[in-house]
């Protein structure tokens, strides 16, 4: 294989052949199953959008029926689960409980021949466990018992509540799930990738959930939406904005939230997500963060437009879950908690065409070196220790 | 990207740049850092050549000794890891426990910047913490508690002893030792392609090898050498041997241990192997397994050489696992022991000039759906719930 058809990063070199999502990032058009996103947003829910990336198809109102019921008796994890999250330090981090949680799942639902039925479960199972994961970490390293799920709430209100503890406006909640429709789904980014990866071995889907957790947890990816709201704090006022912008310019620093290696216009589900920040700060209150928001927009578009850099869905996300009582750290696990439905889609689909995933390497080292024997080696015939 | 220049499971598609190993599947030849694998299972250890491997040298006798003490100090788990694991439930598969051990590790130990020491640390309690976490469940599944690590022994030694309490005759620890030299390091497998991309998201280390084991514990990967013993024990007699693989071949069905898609000749770890197993067997008394494997490559050899498939690495480990007392369901694990080395030195190869892993894909799906509402789906108009 030619040194020249080595792309980093497997820039614009097709992974797979998919079905489940279209993006146009000089159009700034994303297409879940082909129905756009901003349909999705307007008319769906987010359990509606998981069921047609999965299955391909908007579910009848039995089948959307049976689903959720099914996602709802799932909410519930084992006890066992529970007592290994009282030794996960209270300092970890929510992404790496996340991770282990869903790995330690695999050891209660082993692998299966791959039929309606194995997927259906494993499906619903992880749509249903995955929040109430996070949420019992959340509650138990402040020192809480965990607050189990309440059969009574639909899904984002059952996440807020156990959160929280307190039942959300409905409003709140549904802005939440909006949330969730946006996160859901974005192609072959490095967490379904790596999920791909792993599922192509047959290994079980939650080693294969936990390699696309892991994955995500990276600040190249979904660690940034944590970023965001960080830098708004350090901002802490309007008349900031300017001078901390330039600052970061003249460093060379990257803007969190700002940019987006898909999109040369703003991020379809930025637009859609500053409509909400606004319907929101309407409805419940201001907040100068939104302020600061804007202002960051403002002034990036003005020093960075030209270079086609603009706010990305990280940017207002943040805003929304701050605004909802999500502390900063619980970001990256919620934006785990909407992908999850992706990720599934792409496990069922990589199953159903599978090809293991082996690439090759442009090889760049030594070749035909002899064994030199320990008391023969020189300290100027080898590199440092580093 | 035109669909013509997709490739399946990429193969044949260059996805990183890399002086670690080098293969070369019509030759038979496998080189870590230049050094053919029979220069060193013949005369280097494991620890050593994981330091090859890692940092690129074979190590000073003084940097060796610091290395082999830094990775023995790191024996030991906290004791919330141990906790941890007395949660997970006895039936699950090594593999699964393996992976939630190492993502839950992520939590005691943060992320840092990429430095000498941040490297070095991570580097060495990986290398001993993996062994250790393995033989804990290990035991503590079949109600034991686990075997401290014993810091008067060497490596495979003590792995042996955590395994089963008896210190093991030092001739055995060697042949273990070699062993994992073989499975250390192998290009870009489909683990060590998760692990990459796990890390180019700028995940922590212990997120990233996680994904590396979930990955392995496919039975397209890691988990095949598992199947390679119970094949043996299944056909059970050398006179069952012929009738077997014919059954299996009329059928289109694969023999276990046979075949790889980079080699086309016989594959170089399983030459040492097998010369490996004659030792053994010659110096630790007969097993019928090994008569068994023998004819197995014997008739493979008559009815499938043609065809350029012969027996791979997991071929001849499961026959020396087994003899070295290691159970089948632990034969993917000590793969884990080994290859940590591989995966740790393309994760330190990885930083060092990092790219988010970022591919795109062949869209096959439809465009400009409407969202239907649903009291206007129809059955006929969508597809069954599958």
């Amino acid at each position: 294989m030619a040194d020249g058809e080595y792309k980093p990063g497997l820039e614009g070199v097709p992974a797979t052949r998919s079905n489940i999502s279209y993006v146009d990032g000089q159009a700034g058009i994303l297409e879940y199953r082909g129905i756009a996103i901003e349909e999705l947003t307007a008319h769906s829910s987010f359990l509606e959008t998981a069921h047609l990336l999965i299955y391909d198809h908007l579910p009848l109102v039995k089948d959307l029926e049976e689903f959720t019921e099914a996602v709802r008796e799932h909410r519930r994890v084992k006890y066992r689960i529970i007592d290994m999250i009282k030794s996960f330090p209270e300092s970890g981090h929510p992404m790496d409980a996340l991770q282990t949680c869903v790995a330690a799942l695999g050891m209660f639902y082993p692998i299966q021949e791959f039929s309606h039925d194995y997927v259906f479960g494993t499906v619903t199972r992880l749509l249903a466990k995955v929040p109430t994961v996070v949420a019992a970490f959340h509650q138990m390293r402040q020192g809480n018992d965990p607050i189990p799920p309440d059969d009574s709430l639909d899904r984002p209100s059952n996440f807020l509540y156990m959160l929280s503890g307190k039942i959300p406006d409905p409003k709140l909640a549904r802005i939440f799930d909006q949330c969730l429709i946006l996160h859901a789904e974005h192609t072959v980014n490095a967490s379904t990738f790596a999920m791909l990866v792993t599922a192509s071995t047959l290994a079980n889907p939650y080693s294969a959930i936990a390699s696309a957790i892991g994955t995500l947890s990276g600040q190249l990816h979904g660690g940034a939406n944590e970023q965001v709201m960080v830098m708004l704090r350090q901002i802490g006022s309007v008349g900031n904005v300017r001078p901390y912008i330039e600052e970061r310019l003249a460093k060379k620093q990257k803007i969190m939230g700002m940019g987006h290696r898909i999109y040369k216009v703003k991020d379809p589900r930025a637009i859609i997500l500053q409509k909400i920040v606004e319907e929101l700060f309407e409805t419940f209150g201001h907040n100068k963060y939104y302020d600061i928001a804007l202002e960051v927009e403002k002034v990036c578009d003005e020093l960075l437009g030209s270079k086609e850099i603009y706010p990305n869905v990280d940017f207002y996300s943040g805003l929304i879950y701050d605004k909802l009582g999500i502390p900063e750290e619980l970001f990256t696990p919620v934006f785990a908690i909407a992908r999850i439905a992706g990720w599934l889609a792409h496990w069922r689909e990589q199953l159903s065409d599978n090809r293991l995933f082996r690439p090759t390497q442009v090889y760049t080292g030594l070749r035909n070196q002899p064994y030199i024997h320990s008391d023969r080696r020189h300290p100027n015939s080898s590199h440092e220790l580093h």
